[in-house]
């Protein structure tokens, strides 16, 4: 954890230009020493940030058109850039986050993992779902002309970095890899609690975006402590899209700014979520004690600061819940707390637990208090009955960090009820016996309305990075459940179908002329096939 | 034109049952005989409109597991009940429009189409996208876990009839079906111009859904003369999703409303376009004259009442464009006008006619001024310098009906600004020779970034229903370019991707078993196959 080699300027990126033109500066802050580090950001300018919108347009006009090969190229030098950062990555991480090495390690592994999976997509060519109906000139009454369909880049596209992945869905994280990927130049919004680790990605992104010759703009990396840098960019005229991890506060005030643009444009926000998990009857008896451990585990995994953490906790009362909820209580108490991302965080985890468990029909099962470092948190397990969390909206709301609250319903149907009142969700579980889950349909399909991810027998924590994975689901988890932040379908985020009515064959772009020279599949006049034309 | 065997009543559907409980009332206009059409048609009580999202709620619940061949049965008896409908259908849509018999066939003809198209595809299965990434169990450091992803039903879809397709744009047209094909209730607010018409659909409709055993609800229909009935809609916390066409004012406002809501749901307006016509030299001089006949009838065809006529035709000086342009505008003369789709069309017709041709920029090139039948609209061209239109946004603005803006460009630079500065249109056509068009690369690109559809050598209006087909753009053409209001392909927006983690496979969708009895492609590990597991 020594031996920077780096050292860390506080510059932005405007495209690969380094710039540090605004007067507000800012420190990140390691919240294990509980003391500020050393580089001083410098806030974008309004100046800055028009210029690199300004360069992200002009350099749409020249990226949309370069070719799946060396966008993938440009993807995998990314890739190969970060681990070239080595260790000054993961020491920088580390100190702006309090996680630990391994967790820097692994994330850094799937944020490389994701842009190589991008990379595979974009350089295989078939993710534009090229669709051609060729003509019928003697068709009546009238002739059927030749159409010609792909997915094209919708332009430059904003991203904002999430607090609690400073590499997998910040600045070369699942929003930027998939937007690159798809053709579209990426302004980055970095997250002011890592800061450091953002300049150093974006040097990376900078450094392969000219080894690999993409045009200038392609890619900017703006800093900023406040709300102010985020806001302009939304409203920039020139910004088409936005993709967003956060809070539903933040991810809601973006997507009313975006949709009061005099041109609207679509807003990406995942955003809360508490995860409901629903434990049914036998499951509890045969295996109570096993499903109470595991999940101590999943509460407090990286301190709970995950968006798929299980704050709910949903079951019929039954003498085999009380034991459940027994063992909870006492695994819970075994685990060392471990420290937050941020004291802004911690603080907000204090402030929400506290909000929760003074709740007068809220009943504390386990709570950690005892000589808490600075900025570890405790972990708390809370309890309600059905009729209770239904009548009390406040019980709804997510607890960022490792709380979570179970509500015991007097019977099944007070069990739909509640499931029938939960808000979006980003997944649902369910923890049950093979031959119980029959009698629960009318649940299943009940929760199934509320979340983008339903998982059997397992934990809501942990996303996997491929094609079948939903990361997404109804309001408030996201913004719009059409969408995955997660695999390589995100990709579709942040392009727009586009079609060509009789475009001269030499004219198409290379995946919709009659060549296929990709080879790759296309539906044509509704047949799937990879043949020429 | 005679013999009604269908009497209209005027009533609401509220699911299958007829209600009228609405104490306002209106009829719908005859624009041909300058005069109200019989049926006194209810307007929607705040009570039906509750009791018909209620239904739609419930019905969501058993629609959304009805296997495909049902529902493609539900689609197709549509079809036949339209047609059963006979020329009850065609008189009282040729009443409520001032539309030829033949247009109202041609349109019924496409409307039965596109639901045989849905038919087809949801009988078919494989447009749910079912994805499966298999288990890895011995996975280090973690085990993978099973996921399997489709695409699932948004919930009770809202769709707002366009004036000017009665039939495939209203109450069983494409947003229609879409919805219903992907399992989505549907309610319609129906378009008061035409509120016959939609009851006969809505009888069709009715009928179907009793015959093929759908459940309760899966479709309502409820009229308005005002704007409430739709706002009480768009603001329904049991409403998913809203289909619109219509002009740029009415789909904003429902925007406006869908994103206020405390769960912001999707909106997909497809509202105005000019719809730019790129006329270059060496075409203008070696087809002038054919392609002037040709534009001077899609301009005024369906007298100039369809989202992709051509409102703008865009060229660089020179003789042979005041060529072009005489010819257009005698050929234009020649063209005996036609009636309006109702006196308030026509009313904004002439305000926004007088409006453009009022700039004291714009010069008239030829009018059908002399003895207009009454709601009978008179054709116009009009011309203006690129720097001119550039300079006021006026004449940006849509002119619906036989209006087009000639702009006369002073050298390629100048067209380029004129295309740079439209906003976004349905289409953009290029007529031009094969040798010249390579030397408006830069041309072609800022059109591209402004369409959703581009066309060489031909005319915009004319949509084929086709899986190639993208009708839809950047704003103000729709409010969400991603997505397109025609072919199959629209069915997109109306679902959302749902992943299963773990599930058992008894307890799967079919489209997701192990055993793929319905025999679709499936994306398996990254390879697409009809294979089982």
């Amino acid at each position: 954890m020594i031996s920077k080699t780096i050292t860390l300027t506080g510059h932005n990126y405007i495209g690969t230009t380094p710039s540090a033109k605004g007067s507000t500066t800012f420190q990140t802050f390691n919240p294990q020493t509980n003391s500020n580090n050393p580089t001083v950001f410098h806030e974008a300018s309004s100046e800055e940030i028009n210029r690199a919108v300004a360069l992200a347009s002009s350099a749409f006009e020249q990226f949309k058109t370069i070719d799946g090969a060396r966008k993938a190229a440009f993807l995998r030098a990314i890739a190969e850039e970060i681990m070239n950062l080595g260790d000054d990555l993961i020491d920088t991480y580390c100190s702006e986050t309090g996680l630990p090495e391994g967790r820097a390690k692994g994330e850094r592994g799937r944020t490389v993992f994701q842009l190589q999976s991008f990379a595979d997509l974009v350089a295989e060519g078939a993710w534009v779902e090229a669709t051609i109906d060729t003509a019928i000139p003697d068709r009546t009454p009238a002739p059927k002309p030749d159409l010609r369909r792909m997915n094209v880049p919708i332009g430059p596209v904003v991203v904002f970095g999430a607090s609690n992945f400073p590499l997998a869905y910040s600045t070369a994280g699942g929003d930027t890899a998939a937007a690159l990927a798809a053709g579209c130049p990426v302004i980055v919004k970095s997250h002011p609690m890592h800061a450091g680790t953002g300049e150093l990605v974006a040097s990376a992104i900078s450094k392969a975006a000219q080894r690999t010759e993409m045009p200038e703009g392609v890619f900017s990396n703006l800093n900023s402590s406040g709300i102010e840098v985020g806001q302009q960019l939304v409203q920039h005229a020139q910004v088409k899209a936005v993709g967003f991890t956060g809070s539903i506060k933040g991810g809601r005030a973006l997507l009313d700014l975006a949709a009061k643009r005099p041109e609207p444009i679509p807003v990406f926000a995942e955003m809360g979520s508490i995860n409901p998990v629903i434990l049914l009857p036998d499951a509890l008896k045969t295996r109570g004690i096993e499903l109470a451990k595991t999940y101590a585990n999943s509460i407090t995994l990286g301190t709970g600061q995950f968006c798929t953490n299980p704050g709910l906790l949903l079951a019929i009362e039954d003498p085999s819940l009380d034991a459940f909820i027994n063992t909870l209580a006492s695994e819970l108490l075994e685990i060392a707390p471990s420290c937050m991302l941020h004291p802004n965080i911690k603080k907000a985890y204090d402030t929400n637990k506290e909000r929760l468990t003074s709740q007068s029909e809220v009943t504390v099962i386990a709570e950690y208090t005892e000589s808490l470092q600075t900025n570890y948190a405790g972990q708390v397990i809370s309890k309600v009955t059905g009729s209770q969390f239904i009548a009390n909206p406040t019980l709804h709301h997510e607890v960022f960090g490792p709380s979570s609250l179970i509500v015991v319903c007097k019977d099944k149907q007070e069990l739909e009820s509640v499931v029938a009142n939960l808000e979006g969700q980003l997944t649902g579980t369910i923890l049950g016996n093979n031959l119980e889950i029959n009698e629960y349909n009318y649940l299943l399909s009940l929760l199934s309305n509320k979340v983008g991810r339903i998982i059997f027998n397992g934990v809501p924590t942990g996303v996997e990075v491929c094609p079948s994975m939903v990361h997404g689901g109804p309001y408030p988890s996201s913004t719009d459940a059409r969408f995955s932040a997660v695999g390589t379908s995100s990709i579709k985020r942040w392009v727009r179908p586009f079609s060509y009515q009789n475009w001269p064959n030499e004219l198409l772009p290379i995946e919709l002329k009659n060549e296929n020279s990709l080879g790759i599949l296309r539906l044509v006049n509704n047949v799937l096939t990879n043949d020429h034309i």
